[in-house]
């Protein structure tokens, strides 16, 4: 009889690393291969930057409360998050979709309203793809194209001892508002006649169906002449995010939870449903902001900047992952992140 | 009560016209768009071509005859088909999977072995992906990336009057293996016991099961310096690609059903199937050879090629598109190939 291993056993990031631990890159240009934000693809002058998604109905998004047009929007949007995590500029994307006959064309139009609308946001051309049928569900496969100055990309294993920790904007909203999202479907399964109540959960609903991907950050970086000393964006999690850089860079942190930037409107949402604001920043996910280091001789240059929290530094790798209560307790950071496999 | 309007009442085509007729290309780098095999992208001294494909359990494919080594190789080659169908040569490429808990591990590293191997054989670098859980069904999605030297890509609207209509290797093969394989599952389903004979029909099966993309072609026309003037990779029929390349040049064209390349195998097993094995060259699909046109000064150059057909020719638009049959009747050509939105 044949061997059976579940891949639950290995969970997602078990997984790659099986799957790719083989690979070997046979073309000059392939600079950098699996396991950053994108791949980096040398073209004589400028280094260009690839990053696919595949996002699944039921899976990643749920059409009961997500809007097409959001929805579109935010395909898109995950994408270039991944390039800009790169330090590099989005300029084209493909997106290949796979849908059932329960998909109306108005339906259609509206999630290309959204794919459109992102685009022109960005500046990126939509420049591809594939249209196809599928059995069940809505599929929706995007890939993104960019382009970085030579050796100008930033990848999640150079960070350094002695390294700020840096995020941009505020974490934990796109995971309340799945919570209250998922309450109100739940709600309305029981009880169709009842009206959902969002009206003041608008910030945080926001961040979760229309999420925007940081090009200030990247824009703001080649202004200041920063180069971060890694990068990646928060999709998962800061501390499924924070694990990933110091691992892969073969460093520890230390990371104070007061300074984790937590929108008040957040704050607020977690009240209610009596959860932890910072468990929902460390271990929630679909943020989008990035996490960044950069040497502490950038530490003026990004002071001034409101978008930019200095939440922590790198260490050696002996000391771990270690996070600083608001109470002053230390603890090992784990990562409590989103896995897709499962 | 808002409209509805079938996906089905548009088709593939009708319904990439619709979603895609108001792009406008932003970045100067975005040489070509939707539309052809691939988009065309300019980096400073080469091009590069990227496309994309989504494959579907149940749609595109059936595990139940298709080994998942099988699958994973040609999940790759179908996209560098398109790639060498713009005069390009693949160098990277991205995979996306969405797996349900179906699929053990075992499962998944042999259509990694497919995919690597055909990444060897192509001498392309598998560079990112996406791993995802999906609660129904295998899902594949692949980007292909190449390059091409500045404006040598060749497009499917660019045929001329009086340019040779050629295909390289034969077609129809796929179409019958595929009849073979869904013959043999219908005995298998019901009557378990009965052992599938599939011996002689290796040929067709193969063709189906572990397609080859046209790597020689684009070597051949680099060495003899031919550049063709349309081109195009065929995998939903001849006579669909036909139709493609001459509505899309606005061009008719004469073919001429006697010099349809069909192999000796595919007309044995179309014959027990009793149906005509030009039918199955112009309507079957998943040939993945390449239908091109050339200037009738190249004709010397290609007449030795044994893996190349002249088909015919193309005509002024008002003569439309004719098929000349053995017997020397005059044929409108229709499309009839493999519609994947039904």
């Amino acid at each position: 009889m044949s061997e059976r291993t579940e891949i639950s056993d290995l969970g997602e990031f078990g997984l790659i690393d099986h799957l790719t631990k083989n690979i070997e890159l046979q073309n000059a240009s392939s600079v950098l291969g699996v396991g950053d934000d994108a791949a980096v693809i040398d073209h004589f002058g400028k280094q260009t930057v690839v990053t696919t998604d595949l996002l699944l109905e039921g899976v990643h998004f749920d059409l009961m409360y997500t809007p097409l047009k959001h929805l579109g929007y935010k395909s898109i949007v995950v994408n270039l998050s991944d390039v800009y995590a790169m330090n590099a500029i989005p300029t084209q994307v493909t997106l290949s979709i796979g849908i059932s006959n329960r998909v109306s064309l108005e339906a259609l139009n509206e999630f290309y309203d959204g794919v459109y609308a992102a685009c022109n946001h960005y500046g990126v051309d939509l420049v591809g793809g594939d249209t196809t049928t599928s059995q069940k569900g809505f599929v929706i496969s995007v890939t993104a194209i960019g382009e970085v100055a030579p050796d100008k990309f930033v990848k999640r294993n150079t960070a350094q001892k002695g390294d700020l920790l840096c995020v941009s904007g505020d974490l934990g909203a796109a995971y309340i508002g799945l919570l209250f999202l998922e309450r109100e479907k739940k709600i309305f399964l029981e009880s169709p006649g009842v009206q959902p109540d969002l009206e003041q959960e608008t910030y945080v609903i926001g961040r979760l169906l229309k999420p925007e991907a940081r090009k200030d950050m990247i824009e703001f970086f080649a202004e200041q002449e920063i180069i971060p000393t890694a990068m990646m964006d928060i999709s998962d999690g800061l501390s499924s995010e924070i694990l990933h850089i110091c691992k892969q860079s073969n460093m520890g942190c230390v990371l104070y939870e007061d300074k984790i930037p937590i929108a008040e409107e957040t704050r607020m949402a977690a009240f209610k449903f009596e959860i932890d604001p910072t468990a929902c920043a460390l271990s929630g996910g679909e943020d989008y902001e990035l996490i960044f280091t950069v040497a502490q001789s950038d530490y003026e240059k990004i002071n001034g900047n409101p978008q930019i929290s200095i939440i922590g530094y790198i260490t050696e790798p002996e000391a771990g992952c270690t996070i600083i209560t608001k109470g002053g307790g230390q603890h090992k950071i784990t990562a409590q992140g989103w896995n897709p496999i499962k």
